[in-house]
């Protein structure tokens, strides 16, 4: 089958097996796969990856057991072992001995087909088409935000960052009752938001005002400054994205204003699925372009450029 | 009266005028007052800080409303508008526009007197000698934890730093029912916490091991980097002291990992009473040396020498 792989070099489209099902696993032919941030940086050497890239989809499971097959589905990128102490205690997402799709020891799903645990598949609900669905793993990881911090309705809130992940986070912010402002570059982007009315602000023009709860979703040593300014006296700051490098922070602010700083990561995916189903959160409009999977090391260039949204990858087109 | 003073250059004791009372405040006659690592980067230039220093104390009261005067009391620092958004909140502590004693425009308590508002008075239970009610302030500062954390019974927790603040919270964490290992670099400090039958290591021999909650009392860049390492996924990381300068600090950890970094600062006043009168906390274990405000200077010295623990200034000695 054809697969965006890479190397540890150099990323490529080129023929490589067809995984094979195991006793706890499905084969799912990918129908459409979505590029993330993450994958961005992993063709820049983060995790020593090698191999197929990936881990957004959803798909039909070609084989598997008998009540998955022929299913629609996406799925949980981190492959628990169900056996230590983590995973008896429901942190299978932070399971030591894990694999991670397209991540960690896993073939991605920037392929025709990807091999996933059976207990990380989710059905996906009829009504929901593919370029929807794709979305439920980034908006699981924008859920996973309500899961870590209690959310009371009105809660003063600022998402800096109008990447993907930060308009999500933004809507699901919104719609759980925060009253929100996202602050970012592209006004293309925060007019996403502003359609949801969702308050924007772009960073030159935004003064950080005591907020009870700060989304860094930007991914930038000045994000994370900024954010910490932002965060008033016992607030909470989400650090949604990783700061690239090591950045030199000034931690005393944390302890005189006693914030407390949540680092986030993947959700829950029922949830966003059900956001999904029922519109709650607009993920169409993060679409900015859809590209067949030979020209797979396009759509990753694409994806890097500073004003794409989500770019998708379509293995059968 | 005499006083220990800073002026931006060089720490002296000296005359300084005895305050005069105001509508809402007491003038306290200080009986001991205690040295904290704060005072020691004040005169560093931390703050930016002129006039008397200290902040611990307890004393009498000698001029105030007639039913405080004669009465033995402790004191908390933040001296709060009453009147803002955020002391409305309950973040008194937070005010924005608050003095802080001895260490933000208000007059501390190296002195034979000091002036405190009457809010933030507390009667000292009549069986707590004053060297051991010297301790309510930061005593309060290691409870904070236990107002911001969730402390289970039989939590694991990690306590790095063996100074006044380490010794205090490990205590604290112990006697909310936590299991507490408290590393650090002195196996005289350490003996304190064997006593309480409170499980140490040295840090030299100490291989960080994932753990929910991780307390660091360390102050340095080398602590939170070990703290961040031995925090378990989920799991929390309580900074009790702030770090010097601007360490390079790698954040992917904390999302990798969705580990929660709590700012702790000042702490509630009353439990640290109560513990002090049932001698739950042992403080006089802490205490190094007894100087007379004569000799502040010398007692600052003594106070930053790497085996000292709590230096006592006594103005009437």
């Amino acid at each position: 089958m054809r697969a965006l792989t890479f190397d540890g070099t150099c990323a490529r489209v080129s023929d490589v097996p067809v995984p094979e099902r195991s006793e706890d696993t499905a084969v799912v032919r990918v129908s459409v796969a979505g590029i993330c941030n993450t994958d961005l940086e992993l063709v820049k050497g983060y995790m020593g990856f090698s191999g197929t890239l990936g881990h957004e989809f959803v798909g039909v499971v070609e084989d598997g057991p008998t009540e998955w097959r022929g299913q629609r589905v996406v799925g949980e990128i981190n492959f628990a072992c169900h056996s230590c102490p983590f995973c008896a205690e429901g942190l299978q997402r932070h399971c030591p001995s894990r694999r991670v799709l397209g991540i960690l020891e896993a073939d991605g799903t920037f392929a025709e087909y990807v091999s996933i645990p059976v207990a990380n598949l989710h059905l996906v609900p009829d009504g929901v088409p593919d370029d929807v669905a794709v979305f439920a793993e980034p908006l699981a990881a924008a859920f996973e935000i309500l899961e870590q911090v209690h959310v009371q309705p009105g809660l003063d809130c600022v998402v800096l960052g109008d990447g993907k992940l930060g308009l999500l986070a933004a809507q699901v912010l919104q719609h759980a009752g925060a009253r929100v402002l996202a602050v970012g570059r592209y006004p293309d982007k925060l007019s996403v938001l502003r359609r949801r009315e969702i308050e924007t602000a772009l960073a030159e023009d935004w003064v950080p005002e005591p907020t009870s709860l700060v989304v860094e979703a930007t991914g930038t040593a000045e994000g994370f400054e900024k954010a910490v300014d932002a965060t008033k006296p016992r607030g909470t700051l989400v650090l949604k994205s990783t700061v690239a490098d090591r950045p030199q922070v000034d931690l005393a602010p944390l302890v005189v204003n006693e914030v407390q700083v949540v680092g986030s990561r993947c959700g829950p995916f029922p949830p966003a699925l059900r956001a999904l189903e029922t519109g709650a959160v607009d993920v169409r409009s993060l679409v900015s372009e859809r590209v067949p999977l030979e020209h797979g090391v396009s759509a990753l260039e694409l994806a890097a450029t500073p004003k794409a949204l989500k770019v998708l990858i379509e293995p059968g087109a």
